[in-house]
């Protein structure tokens, strides 16, 4: 079979990483005989420097021809200095919108060679850990009206419909069925009316999924559960802003952060992408980890390309990589070896 | 001198732990010579039961003629069928409005000999953790417009405006002017207009405060940063939502939220109160750690009372029992000597 598949690299570490990716594809293209056309194009800052926007239109027609995308990161203190709709962070947020890219998954998985580093105490993460969170991406107080009265007043308006949280609400259950059939729907209806609606949304969805232990928390509470209690968690679903915030916060628990892939999907479209940012720091230096890339080309073969065997055999290289004791700067310890961005691309691709 | 103290009980372990705070109040004014007249309010769920609503007239009215308010906790699960205007929470986001409580102060200490205690790993807590956050109390998303169109969909309005931030970054500042000397603002301004406002006047504000290091930070980053490398903050700045899961997570890393005061001020007002939550699962059992809401005490008598050093006398008794190993069942260990809720007031009381 014949795919397209196109490439953003994006700012910062984004051209070393998404490189990775690329090496990766072309290694399954050989192995399993299909043939991947890639593209690539420009989004964030580089778009910005390019072509004065963060999403110029031939970005976004590039990505409504293909069957698969995979994004590096953007932003970096170059463009730092621009206002809201000019910034590097909006060409990510364009795209989501303008692929119809609702429904975010963000594993937080702590991989057994690599218990150590999580923050927290070994008693707390005990056998490991192993959490999907399901963001609504295209909604809320992302996208909803904005702006600043006369009176300097500055507003931005968080709101849901029945249908967006539905159609959310029904990934979020489809996800705990092929998992551990247990959901944890994350709100604030004690305060915020639309959060009262998700609830009643969710609740209205779980009829539909008996086999599914659904219960409900307070996003304040979520954000303690997930330090004192995070193996209590399966999937948790909750809208555009708290999942930005609690999908970070469960990520750093894991310790290894330069490793979590994500996927932004919609009706059409599939996007994926590392859940950590453009690091200009490290920027060109053959530092930067670029597993988590990787195992979002897995995710894409997966979820975009229904080739799941080909998803398995990138995740297994990876896990043979990491069991080897093979490790980039950020995930090294004393009894391991460090190997730069291009080195730990050249193992995983031997290993598939 | 004679002062006025409203004591609001609330639900739950409401009861118990304010009796507590009650009782090291009597031994303040029998030691130091004041007279506090003690006056008992409704609020939350017994509010309802008692009057129908969770915050009645004479509440409020016995609030506004005081010179310190002491609250327990609020809700539980025989209110929890109830609808948003009605139920227990509306209680006290309403006694915070109506007091214009705008400025809210929630320290995260790690007490020493509860060092242990935390779920991160010590050497990320290293020689402690003292961090206070200021949130902003009475605007943004909690009380912006909110309700349901005639299309279904449900909607809750954040804004703030310039005098709004203005009068919270000055407490902020003001904060830190007394403590490490830096301030971490955190916000979205890369996503929200409201955000972008927020960022301006700290910066503006920020030129009265030369000495204070200013550093901002996104919300997402913030939860990720507070795991990692909590001791970089010293005070965090941020907006009602923002802070109401970020002082959570922060009060969960210390490991002692049983601990941990919390104090809401306004011009005129100020009301004290246990950051922790009202617990109905171990109400009435003499097991509740009383030592949050005693500490919130000594917060009144600091910033309402303008009596430091009565308030710090308590502070030492705390530590003085803490360090005699005594422990209420939430913070208990082998090797400490395990007290129920009345013992632990009573040596308090005893110590001061
Ligand atoms: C860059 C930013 C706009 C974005 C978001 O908040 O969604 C990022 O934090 C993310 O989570 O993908
Ligand atoms: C009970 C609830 C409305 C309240 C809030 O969200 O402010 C609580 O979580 C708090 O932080 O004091």
């Amino acid at each position: 079979m014949e795919y397209r598949v196109t490439v953003m690299p994006g700012d910062g570490i984004g051209r070393e990483i998404v490189e990775g990716a690329v090496k990766v594809i072309k290694k399954i293209e050989e192995k399993y005989n299909h043939k991947f056309n890639i593209n690539y194009a420009d989004i964030g800052g580089i778009a910005i420097d390019n072509h004065g926007t963060p999403l110029p239109e031939e970005t976004i027609e590039m990505c409504k021809n293909s069957d698969g995308i995979i994004l590096g990161a953007v932003g970096g203190p170059k463009w730092d200095s621009l206002k809201g709709e000019d910034r590097p962070e909006r060409g990510l947020l364009n795209i989501r919108k303008e692929l119809g890219l609702y429904t975010n998954l963000r594993p937080a998985i702590v991989y057994e060679p690599l218990k150590n580093a999580s923050p927290l105490k070994p008693e707390i993460i005990g056998e490991g850990l192993d959490i999907c969170i399901v963001r609504e991406l295209t909604g809320g107080i992302y996208f909803g009206e904005k702006g600043v009265k006369e009176d300097g007043t500055a507003y931005d308006v968080l709101s849901y419909n029945e249908e967006e949280v539905k159609r959310i609400a029904v990934k979020g259950f489809e996800t705990a069925m092929k998992r551990g059939k247990k959901l944890t729907s994350v709100d604030k209806s004690n305060v915020l009316e639309s959060s009262r609606l998700w609830r009643r949304v969710v609740i209205e969805v779980s009829k539909d999924y008996p086999e599914v232990e659904l219960n409900h928390m307070y996003v304040d509470n979520a954000a303690m559960q997930l330090l004192i209690n995070p193996t209590q968690f399966d999937v948790i679903l909750t809208m555009n802003m708290f999942g930005d915030i609690l999908s970070d916060e469960a990520s750093m628990i894991t310790g290894s952060i330069g490793m979590l892939p994500s996927a932004s999907i919609g009706e059409k479209y599939g996007l994926y992408e590392p859940i950590h940012g453009s690091a200009p720091d490290i920027a060109g230096q053959d530092i930067a980890n670029p597993i988590a890339t990787i195992l979002s080309a897995a995710m894409m073969f997966k979820h975009s390309m229904g080739l799941p065997e080909e998803g398995t055999a990138i995740e297994k290289a990876v896990e043979k990589v990491l069991n080897d004791g093979i490790r980039t700067r950020d995930i090294h310890t004393d009894s391991t070896k460090l190997v730069g961005t291009e080195e730990m691309v050249s193992l995983i691709v031997k290993n598939i």
